[in-house]
């Protein structure tokens, strides 16, 4: 599958446009018009008059040239033949479509012309306007330019050609995600371009070796050199860069700028700070460079099979890419890709930075039901066997990969207990604390998620810890039914934070952005794909508050003496599980009228003079006491 | 009090150096040396000879005056008088001890020095050398010239008036802060001068106005005008910002620079974030103006009456502010000033931001003990009464103002019942959040207190939540005993974290910081002083992780019965205690020998392939399943 494209076949009269056009209309089966079929009855009449054209008179035909162009390319692929000798003609003939179309230009001399023309009869043009012709022509830039001299075969073969070498799409970097994400594209049939560097003794022929290995990719043109990659791509063209976040990325750009042209587009797919990606967008588009930031979630499994895809940045630029993104995407359960326009500048890697952060927590979550089962008794094929009978009430991917860990054996011993407890963290769930802290809301799991990973680094002092305080949690007394209900009281904060931190950015960048259709898109593909988030595509659609929402508000007083229970006993029981804890704490204080925060209002006034506002005083007016 | 100061008289022989160095010495009450007399013989006989003496013959003498300088220095100032007709002779006078030089120049012609010169005896130069001293005459830049012509009772006027018309110090900005900063220097003896900006309608005659209202001010100079403000210092300037942190900031020091000289030293007293500091301290460099960023804490009362300081950034500067910050600031138990050089870059600023984290957490811990004392039935003052009953085993600045504050009554209300239960926030709490997630630390109770405030603000969500999920926390059994060790169990905690967090910094950025200090100059003058943070200043002596000192192991295992029960009683009835929740989790998690991050790494390695170490490996190899 390709992009619909126009194919221009632009020269002077008596180039020989038509008999191309014909030729390679029937070799690519697509359809051809000629111009000349287009011109209004005036415009004919004056050139079999001998007379020539002017601008005015040219205006509407080349107008009307256009809505074929654009009409056709609603359906497929056209060869449209027309002289187009200046370049704004060109303009006009391309405008709105400059993407999806090319330019073949026939080109001979004076004589050359002459003579052919002199060889047809009952053409309406006399050969006295031909140099008038050539006075007018303006070369075009980027076009194919032919001589007139090869034969026609060789000429259309030569189109063919081209057109074909170039690929649509390119990929910059294969590590785990590029080399899934570049299977998944060819496996779709868009021809592409690879890449990765070369490293003497740790990378070396990556992308040729790559290539090699799958069937898929036999059509895809493998390199190491970034010019010939380049090079090899068909304009605009479409780069996405699989590279680490950071340092590496920015070094990326800059080694790419010097071969690339005006209205190129970068697609920065990894893991980049949403910050960073406006800063990029910014940079790149004083340089005439598109630039859309999307965040890929799903993992290497998800990235070839299908990931769900989160882009941000010019929304017509996205209208560029949308193709090959969707085609990749996963589906949702109605057969819609998991990839949607997420809103201007960085916010594609906002919400893929909130995707991970809602994942550290039901990650966090899971390994505290873990705790819990196994104080109580349980070993991992038990525990497996109990995760497995939630799932008709809360199936998640991120469940069913549990369950497949706690049964993983290695002879008689469960892999499970070899494994070091020293959780490793890249970078998004410390950057989804911040982005809370500094848009004031509240996301109490995910920071506890982050710092539950932080505590469990401090292993020595742990050890030391546990030594010095004795803390033994003791076997706990608890219905299954419970610790169920609880995880599920849970999984609901969770979402409602990180879609609340979502909406607040959202308002606070102006981004307009649709929970429900983010939702959507992570039905499917992602890490975070649970029967609760397909649940809460409808909710959403009423409101962007979910704890406003009467079936969510029913399932949470349902839940909430459960794990009141739960978390009450851990604590007793000296049971870590931060984020259950968290989670009914953040409950407890939401939904309470009148809060402990008239103390720390008064505190703050007596020592700073900060002022308070007063139940008393409607006016919401700020006062200071001298206490 | 003044800092000491040398003050050179120079000029050509027989301009009347010696004169007016002894009268002045008479009036100032301090030493006055002859330059002359340091003079080896060699120079001595040279000059009786009639010969002038060259470079080499003087470089020893001129050494030895500047050591002469340097040892007065030591114990109070001096007059010194030499000839030092050359810049290079000056340099070497003033070597080391630049910014405590003072220079006066006794100047005259050729003919008014030669008639003085004739009418003396007994002096050891011959006048023919005169002509050379004038041709050797460099004129100095930054003198206080005075011409001879005056009675020399005149002169001595003119430098006494000269010398203490400039003040030391100048305070830029009169807010809350600055107004109470500048009433402790003057109290203190400090000749300083103020700033405040005019702004018609908001802001007009600020610092004359201040002035006018203590009397400690009198001998103040008031300033509305930068440029007539900057030249009113002595210098090298030093001036201490005390205005809005941030934006506003770097705007007061673009308007400074341009009146600036080479070696002034700015003083920012405000709640900067401590990476702005670092990027200050290095554009200001490239200007050669001193830079330091300094935390000031303890409010308003605590500002006038002896605040907490915290002073970072390159450490011989500090030296030339230390007797003004070491004067105003707080005494600890010993007598010591409550304000140390912290380290580098902005340390001093990171420092105060995480005392304000500590005190968020402090504050949040009282409304949380408030809130469980009033659902367990009781009013304000008699939860005053009981809060005043801790002070025996938990005494604090914050405990004692929460009493007085739940005190406060106007008529026969409680004025803490008229208090709007929204909690502000100027932003260190947030920094504070955002650092801990940067640099791996989990200070989970400073993010727990920020997300109540946040939390707090949701006033409307809160309201519609409260009647949604009919959260009505029922009546506690818990004995009062409990709670106090519930709440001192999470100061421990709160201190922990917060130093922590600091020591981590240290270590990252290289800043070599000494805890215990850092614990003593928060003694007292700060919002978190306490009987707490004096037992700290010992136990940190020994190690920086207090979680290991045998005193500290033993009380948090005496008080860990408490917090579970309190925190498990809390959660069944419903209540929002999230720090108190928060710092049961945190040990129970910290003192966790085998905690369930091994699930956390089995699931990242499961769908991204990030790999995760083995306990039966020790040689700490990451390894990867295919799951």
């Amino acid at each position: 599958m390709n992009l619909n494209t126009v194919i221009f076949i632009m020269g002077v009269s008596g180039c020989g446009k038509s008999t191309i056009g014909q030729r390679l209309s029937q070799h690519l089966k697509i359809p051809f018009f000629d111009g000349d079929d287009y011109h209004p009855k005036s415009n004919i009449e004056k050139m079999s008059q001998g007379m020539p054209l002017n601008d005015e008179d040219r205006y509407d035909w080349l107008v009307s040239l256009n809505d074929l162009a654009k009409n056709q390319l609603q359906q497929n692929s056209c060869i449209i033949v027309c002289s187009a000798l200046k370049q704004s003609y060109r303009d006009i003939l391309s405008a709105q479509i400059r993407n999806q179309v090319k330019w073949v230009h026939l080109a001979g001399s004076f004589n050359q012309i002459l003579e052919r023309i002199n060889k047809r009869e009952q053409h309406f043009m006399s050969s006295n306007l031909l140099q008038s012709q050539f006075d007018t022509l303006e070369f075009p830039e980027h076009a194919l330019e032919i001589n007139i001299s090869l034969k026609p075969e060789e000429i259309v073969d030569k189109i063919i050609k081209e057109l074909k070498m170039k690929s649509e799409f390119g990929l910059f970097g294969l590590g785990v995600m590029g080399k899934s994400l570049s299977r998944n594209l060819a496996q779709k049939g868009f021809k592409i371009s690879i890449f990765n560097r070369e490293e003497k003794g740790s990378e070396e022929d990556v992308a040729i070796t790559f290539k090699d290995a799958y069937k898929e990719l036999e059509q895809a043109q493998a390199f190491s050199n970034i010019e010939a990659f380049v090079n090899s791509l068909q304009t605009p063209r479409r780069i996405m860069l699989m590279v680490n976040a950071g340092k590496v990325t920015d070094l990326v750009i800059e080694d790419l700028i010097p071969f690339l042209s005006d209205g190129d587009i970068l697609i920065d797919g990894g893991n980049s700070n949403y910050v960073e990606t406006k800063e990029r967008y910014d940079y790149l588009k004083s340089k005439k460079i598109h630039f859309i930031g999307v965040g890929v979630s799903g993992g290497e499994e998800g990235a070839l099979k299908g990931p769900s895809i989160m882009p941000g940045g010019n929304k017509e630029t996205y209208h560029l890419i949308k193709p090959y993104l969707e085609s990749i995407a996963a589906k949702d359960a109605n057969g819609l890709p998991c990839c949607t326009y997420i809103g201007e500048e960085g916010s594609g890697h906002f919400v893929k930075m909130v995707h991970n952060g809602i994942e550290y927590v039901e990650m966090q979550l899971l390994a505290e039901v873990y705790t819990i089962l196994k104080i109580m008794g349980h070993n991992p094929d038990e525990i497996a066997a109990i995760l497995e009978s939630w799932k008709a009430k809360a199936d998640s991917y991120l469940l069913g990969i549990t369950i497949a860990i706690l049964r993983k054996k290695e002879g008689d011993y469960w892999l499970v207990d070899k494994i070091v407890d020293k959780a490793g963290n890249k970078g998004t769930g410390n950057w989804t604390t911040i982005a809370t802290a500094q848009l004031g809301t509240p996301s109490t799991l995910i920071a506890s998620a982050l710092f539950a990973r932080y505590t469990s680094f401090y292993k020595e002092e742990r050890l030391q810890a546990s030594d010095h305080f004795n803390i033994k949690p003791t076997p706990l007394e608890l219905e299954l039914q419970d610790v169920l209900k609880a995880y599920q009281f849970s999984r609901i904060m969770n979402h409602y934070q990180g879609l609340k931190l979502i909406s607040e950015a959202g308002k606070t960048y102006k981004w307009h952005l649709n929970l429900s259709e983010i939702a959507r898109i992570w039905t499917n593909g992602c890490i975070i794909k649970s029967d609760f988030m397909l649940e809460l595509v409808s909710v959403l659609k009423e409101d962007d508050n979910i704890l406003t929402h009467p079936t969510i508000i029913n399932q949470v007083r349902s839940l909430k003496p459960s794990i009141n229970k739960v978390v009450s006993q851990c604590v007793l029981n000296e049971l870590a599980i931060p984020c259950l804890s968290e989670s009914v704490n953040f409950l407890n204080g939401y939904a309470t009228a009148n809060s402990s925060a008239n103390i720390i209002q008064a505190q703050r006034d007596y020592f700073g003079a900060h002022t308070y506002q007063r139940t008393d005083d409607a006016s919401g007016r700020f006062h200071h006491s001298n206490w």
